[in-house]
């Protein structure tokens, strides 16, 4: 029997890219039955279409979903860039000397009950971090969902997705859930969602970790906006000191989570991470031009905003509303956040009273309501719109929409394409009341990349986030010491 | 020609009752045009099958939706308890004093252009004042949508309704959209919303007022729970005194807004309010048992909580997730609410230990998701939940779940309904992560009156509000002086 023998070697000198760009990969803990993490990542590596070769690893198999099984990688007759560990935890530690055997450059352990479970588990986390440092085997994990890379057909991970939207977004994160259900969230209900380039989940990073992800995507043309959740940072100088860096070219958007004693708490048992003092990763993250979210939804919201629409040139808000209370509420919510009402030009002011009733005093919020039904319709849309984006006092416009029967307006997409297209600086942010109608206004719109917030608060949320960012993007800020 | 003549009369004793249970409207700007607010209100009344005598009013017709029209409200040859003012804004004094020469008990004034416009306005709005006093007529507006009794089939607003949900709440709102849009996005899009019994839109109230509705609903065995969302509140030391004793009996939960300088502006020219000092509100609020709520998403995921669910005994959470993630940023959220982790008790974590793998520590939160596909799906769910329940320990059950292919269960709705029914005092609250199972899975689930939130933060904000409820709910407070 003659089995290919590696000598240990030095750490790859690009160890991200043999992660994301493999030209082979073993799924070691293959199975044939339907529902198994080991048959899911395999199906999804050959349904999706990697570009790869693929070897099933599987003691009692010959041939799993038509492809020739193995009994173990060192069975393998080709080189195996990529290594993904699927076996129950007790036998990690022998996969992966074998991956070293076999000259394995990365693995990808998904395999789970090491740091995160407590004393035991931290003993054998230690042990695999002595293997992969002697055979120079660099890797994820372990307890990582898996990673995914759209350019390459790369989908490996153990949930089944049916669809996947490409697109600008490179999500890294220290959970599953942006490679699992958060994704299938995103990519099946289509409606208004972002795409996704590249996800990373880390696990407990015994080797790669949130520093080599940045680095990584930072270069990558497909990407140009960096997501990440993150429980920990792995090594809060490097990260914070790169970050100061692609910051000038990228936007970094951060859901920090583990900031309270019980999430800290939670986090132990969930990554086996310790935490970071939270104010100081507040500052840190505010110096070095992290735009951080606090909640999930916060956290999508914030990314659909980037992904969608220029950055506002200042924080002057124009809004328009059918609804007074809208109006106020969202005045309310705008003041503690740092944003402005934006003091219309007399002229904009001209053009809107020309619409509304003439008993109606026009002034920034425009409650469009009384001039409905009055003349036409679609005119009590556009005039003030094209009005308000033509207004040099006005950086962003928030169009609070109410729609029931007697709003009706056609195709409110026509309205929104022509003014996004007469002004495609100045972006755009919606919220949509109503029913049925705002189900159809919400299909019409689909595809303009015309961001539509189901709550004003999360709208402002994401306005600021990317004002904030535009006046930290350019700024000379000292590295981290 | 005889006209029917009234001597100027008393305020009636009970003006809300003749607002809310009128036994004939005269809708006085009735119009034959399709789209047209004197349209729409008629067609609502008759539409909807309300089942008092209606009476168009319009000078130029003599028919309107196949009921005959009358010229003015003094033509109308029997009583009229209610006029419905929808007469552009100059024409409201005239029709308001034939209303009291009729001898019309309540009037609604749907016309605008008063005090929300500015001194002009504000000048015919103090002229209206001085009629109804001289008249006795009691009345609602100017600026308001109208009022919605669904007992008496009275849908008294210029939105049409294709549908309605009967239910407890009852919301008194100074902004029409809860008469209007919000209430269409309600009704419409049905899934996981809560009915509503009656709606008052109050307008500029330049007479009856958010006290006045609040002494209503209290009294009405249809209201359960007393909803408001306010610009300014017109009687603060009586609505005050009022809600400490109504809030023994009833739930009472508040948006105000108008609460910042922006918000104060904009306010004053929607409803012509004038902003009170928002903390003393704060302050006032708690200290009378209101429960305040600071955003629409917020007011509505509020009301949900209480109209499906049990009140918490306490602040207990526990917490049962299908990815770890969720429960570290779950607990994050708990902590600056002042909700605690649930001490899970040993014979709970024991039965659990033996749904999830050995390795596994049990602790709340629980992530079910490494038993997923080991075992049995149905029991990964309904042994936790039921444990969870049934531990002394834990006040309240949230539940993070994730709909992907590899977590499905079957039927979602009879898990829950098993686990309802097992404990019906033990409030449960759901999360959804997911894409087309989620879809499905909330299908499943409705009807249950299971509160599904689509935000952590937002669930945990509504059972802080229940508990917070409880905790004041049976206080002696002293009243305001």
């Amino acid at each position: 029997m003659t089995i290919p023998m590696h000598p240990p070697t030095k750490p790859s000198a690009d160890p991200m890219k043999s992660l994301f760009e493999p030209d082979s990969i073993a799924v070691i803990g293959a199975s044939a039955t339907e529902g198994k993490s080991g048959y899911i990542v395999l199906k999804n590596l050959i349904d999706k279409g990697y570009r790869g070769r693929v070897y099933p690893i599987n003691p009692n198999a010959v041939d799993i979903l038509g492809y020739r099984a193995y009994p173990t990688i060192l069975d393998v007759p080709d080189r195996v860039d990529l290594g993904f560990l699927l076996v129950p935890g007790q036998f990690v530690k022998e996969t992966l000397i074998q991956c070293g055997r076999k000259g394995v450059k990365t693995a990808v352990i998904v395999s789970a009950g090491f740091a995160e479970v407590g004393e035991e588990g931290m003993k054998a986390q230690r042990e695999l971090e002595d293997v992969i440092k002697k055979w120079g085997i660099r890797c994820i994990g372990p307890n990582t969902v898996g990673l995914i890379n759209v350019e390459r057909n790369l989908f490996g991970s153990f949930v089944s997705f049916s669809d996947w939207q490409d697109g600008p977004v490179a999500i890294g994160a220290q959970s599953g859930i942006f490679a699992g259900a958060l994704a299938i969230e995103l990519m099946e209900i289509k409606t208004q969602q972002f795409g996704i380039c590249k996800s990373l989940s880390f696990g407990n990073m015994i080797d790669l970790d949130e520093t080599d992800f940045l680095e990584y995507v930072w270069q990558d043309p497909a990407c140009r906006i960096i997501a990440f959740y993150l429980e920990r940072i792995k090594r809060p100088r490097a990260f914070l000191s790169l970050a100061n860096k692609v910051r000038r070219e990228k936007p970094i958007i951060v859901l920090k989570s583990g900031r309270t004693e019980y999430g800290a708490k939670a986090s132990l048992s969930h990554t086996g991470s310790m935490a970071l003092n939270d104010s100081l990763v507040d500052t840190a993250f505010r110096q070095y031009g992290i735009v951080r979210t606090d909640t999930l939804q916060e956290f999508l919201g914030v990314l659909k905003a980037f992904v969608f629409q220029p950055l506002p040139r200042g924080n002057r808000i124009g809004v328009i509303t059918f609804t007074g209370a809208s109006g106020v509420m969202a005045s309310d919510e705008m003041f503690p956040l740092g944003l402005a009402l934006a003091d219309l030009k007399e002229p904009t002011v001209k053009r809107i009273k020309e619409i509304v009733p003439a008993w109606q005093p026009v002034r920034n919020p425009v409650d469009l309501w009384p001039a409905i039904g009055v003349g036409e319709n679609r005119k009590v849309y556009e005039e003030p719109i094209h009005a308000i984006l033509e207004d040099e006092n006005v950086d962003v416009l928030l169009c609070i929409l109410i729609g029931v029967p007697n709003s009706d307006v056609g195709d409110i997409g026509d309205i929104f394409a022509r003014a996004m297209k007469a002004h495609p600086q100045k972006p755009i942010f919606l919220i949509i009341i109503g029913g049925r109608m705002k189900k159809r206004w919400i299909d019409e719109l689909e595809g303009l990349n015309l961001p539509i917030y189901s709550d004003t608060s999360l709208a402002l949320k994401a306005i600021r986030a990317m004002h904030w960012y535009l006046t930290i993007r350019g700024l000379d800020i000292p590295d981290p010491g």
